[in-house]
């Protein structure tokens, strides 16, 4: 789709919520008696903090990320043990319960960015506004499988984000079996005039992803007239796993869903014991103009040097199935808590962390494109990027992409979460929003859990809030809490390569 | 429903079987071959076996037991790593995918057990016959329940096995959420007129699945107009889980379905917030008079005491949902392997295993207890009935029921199956189809697995060969061979208490 880059100026806005911003006082009261020693101990260090541009050995960066070692324990003890607890799993439920899934292009989309502008309001924090931008409008409509041969059989299916739809009347066609693109080239002569039934193996998502990315590109280039592909998905009872095509210029559009995993492997086994295979295809999938949205913005202005940014984040819009709480309302509500939490210990970042809320995530990262040609010019004062856009369980540890130099400190900003032992520091830092500031430069950090149950949900009527854990988001939480803050807090900004 | 005795007696048909057994010699010379060394070793051992009804000591039995080591051997390496292995996955893929699921009273059951009469005559077994017995005809037409407030969304639903329907513009009322039979009682006076919703949590399944049996009465005695509930699985991806409930004489029938611990979760979350919950039901669910059905029985007879049995069975029926192929096509497939086993071994057991696939097992064991009933007048000829419906996935031991003789005779026997490290006996041999013979006095066996996996998948559409391991079944078919064999084998009875 067209992107168009929007008229606002982040410093207008940040300018004029600074004055109108709400604190909530009584809170950070009750919070200073119960984290005070901690915290005026740690403010006792602040005047050996330098700025001058001057390269510190990493003995004396190491020194002063250890120093956060008290802010932090007050981090994990609020998030952990304290008040906050569950906070972010209880705020997550009476949105997504209330609102449901938020499909890019949707009314309950919308209404969940106006709801959350409210909550950021209401929470105290500063800056709290709307970024307009256009994102894609497609709707599923009515579809269905049907098996004719060899035996009458109902299939679930999802169509895929942007498919076309059928003719009224379906597509019904026999159907080319295969295991990989290699496959479907070989026996590229057969698949004329059938629908291309993908049963790849799940490998991973990464890897395995582009056979519902370009799945019905390939089978169309081959003269196929719909496409089927397996689930992309670690684990199933029988759950269709949607998420976004992509056609190409040149190339015919035809109509494409998601099967079961289940379905895709009995057809494997059928055609491999001969048999022929009709199925009838019905969408009602229809593509619709751009529509306006936004990418939701709150802060905590920064200090000292409140021109430089801490960015965290998640997306808030999710497929049109199941609540969208894993995918992605877990990430941005952990974003959110982050944010909450070191308001809530009257903390100060140098920095300002801003958390950004993008919509339109799963059509391509489309906000967030979006938000990256309005802010580029300022790509400078951003320190670190930061997505939490692949689970809110358990973390084992942080994903980050940057130089040496910055995953040596990101390692001694890590070994601050050693209380509730998350210290790991993986390699590259991930997600659709924040790649367009890690390929310009900008470290990234995205949060590591476990993928395997991450991709048992992911894009399924099953991504609801029984799939999420309270104690786990506090746990995911305290880990995004303690690195934005201190990352936002530490004299100097994150070195780049 | 009402049971008929039917009019067939066992030595009839075994003698008449007998005579026209088709043995499979090729493959048993093949196989002579391979286990030669071995079976003329334990042949040789024969000769001190007695059958004097005498004591024996358990040091003597002890020693018979280790005896059958070189043939237990021979089993595992046919089944886990010779020419057997896969086969009980590839014959159970081969009738799930041609017939699909096999619903009491639906034509692809009973294609199934012709298709299955058939393969059992190919096999070679002896006295392959089917039992006539009536079953019940419930079919659940079509069927959706769509949340109207506090928000508009479908919820998945499968009406529960012997409901009836609504009338055809739906039920439409408010909801109760319950958590336990208990709060309903507390709750009473609010039901009259509502849904009412159980949301009880997940214990286990014997525990939990009374308010899949009596949800619906309960909640009717109250006044109730329908009743949902929370489906009984141990995980979820929005699956909907079915199964039969039981109307009560004198209690109003209302129509009855599960729904996804997801939803059910959602609205007790919406309920203490203080939103209405209204739901739109519609359900075509109808009784019809008893079918004709049949018990399929294969054998391998005894060579010494024909008229002595060791029952070994699934049941062949399903839901109407998935492929029934965990719940029970593992079980039935697993008791066919190991009579083919024993078979392609040229082992000739000493009494007469007899396989029984059953059928109408989810109706409430409606084909056991005909069989029983034709049958329990010979029960102190069946040494031990066996049934395998918890999975067939790597067998974490045995499940047993007898006196405590027996259990230290089951224990030895278990350690044949040392090679592939499944030795445990458990307590409470159990299986709808085999409780009728246990609770009579005769020792019981069953299968124990990860029974986590197993209702994960157990009565949804998730139940399809995908949930199926074919080295796992190869390794449970080991075990319920070996087992099966060497008890038919022995020169006594199993004790009773
Ligand atoms: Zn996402
Ligand atoms: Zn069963």
């Amino acid at each position: 789709m067209e992107l168009k880059s929007v008229g606002l100026h982040e410093k207008v806005w940040r300018d004029y919520f600074r004055k109108k911003t709400n604190w909530n006082r009584k809170m950070k009261f009750l919070l200073f008696t119960f984290v005070g020693a901690h915290l005026l101990a740690l403010n006792s260090g602040k005047a050996i903090y330098r700025n001058d541009n001057s390269q510190r050995t990493f003995e004396e960066i190491r020194e002063e990320i250890a120093r956060y070692g008290d802010v932090a324990k007050a981090i994990i003890d609020l998030a952990v043990y304290g008040k906050a607890q569950n906070r972010s799993y209880e705020r997550l439920a009476l949105l997504v319960d209330t609102v449901g899934s938020r499909l890019s292009g949707s009314k309950s989309l919308e209404k969940a960015i106006q709801i959350m502008y409210q909550n950021l309001k209401e929470d105290g924090l500063e800056n709290v506004h709307l970024e307009p931008v256009k994102i894609p409008h497609w709707e599923r409509g009515e579809e269905s499988a049907v098996m004719l041969e060899p035996r009458m059989q109902k299939m679930a299916i999802l169509g895929l984000g942007s498919s076309i739809g059928t003719p009224p009347e379906g597509i019904t066609a026999e159907v080319l079996v295969v295991t990989s693109f290699d496959e479907l080239q070989r026996r590229a002569p057969e698949a004329r005039g059938k629908i291309v039934v993908y049963n790849q193996p799940y490998a991973n998502y990464s890897t395995t992803v582009k056979y519902r990315t370009q799945g019905a590109v390939e089978a169309a280039k081959v003269g196929a007239v719909a496409s089927l592909i397996r689930s992309v998905a670690s684990f199933s009872i029988y759950s269709p796993h949607t998420g976004i095509q992509e056609y190409q210029d040149g190339v015919p559009q035809i109509p494409t869903a998601c099967i079961t995993v289940e379905d895709a492997e009995m057809m494997s086994r059928m055609v491999s014991r001969g048999n022929r295979i009709v199925i009838q295809l019905k969408m009602g999938a229809k593509n619709y103009p751009d529509v306006d949205s936004f990418n939701t913005v709150a802060e905590i202005i920064g200090s000292k040097y409140p021109e430089q940014v801490v960015l965290v984040s998640g997306h808030l819009d999710s497929w049109d199935v199941g609540q969208g709480a894993m995918d992605d309302g877990g990430g941005a509500f952990i974003s959110w808590e982050a944010l909450s939490l070191i308001q809530d210990l009257g903390l100060h970042p140098k920095r300002t962390l801003r958390l950004v809320l993008w919509t339109a995530e799963e059509q391509g990262g489309v906000g967030a494109l979006q938000y990256y040609q309005l802010h580029k010019a300022n790509i400078s004062n951003y320190s670190l990027v930061m997505e939490s856009d692949a689970g809110t369980f358990l973390p084992s540890g942080l994903q980050f992409t940057g130089s040496d130099k910055a995953r040596a400190i990101m390692k001694e900003v890590m070994r601050l979460l050693q209380p509730i032992n998350v210290t790991q520091v993986f390699g590259a830092g991930d997600g659709t929003d924040i790649n367009f500031w890690i390929q310009a430069g900008v470290p990234g950090a995205s949060l590591l859990d476990d993928l395997y149950k991450y991709f048992s949900f992911h894009h399924s009527h099953g991504d609801t809030m029984t799939a999420m854990d309270p104690k786990q988001m506090n746990a995911a939480a305290a880990v995004w809490a303690v690195v934005s803050y201190v990352v936002a807090d530490m004299e100097e900004m994150l070195p780049r390569s």
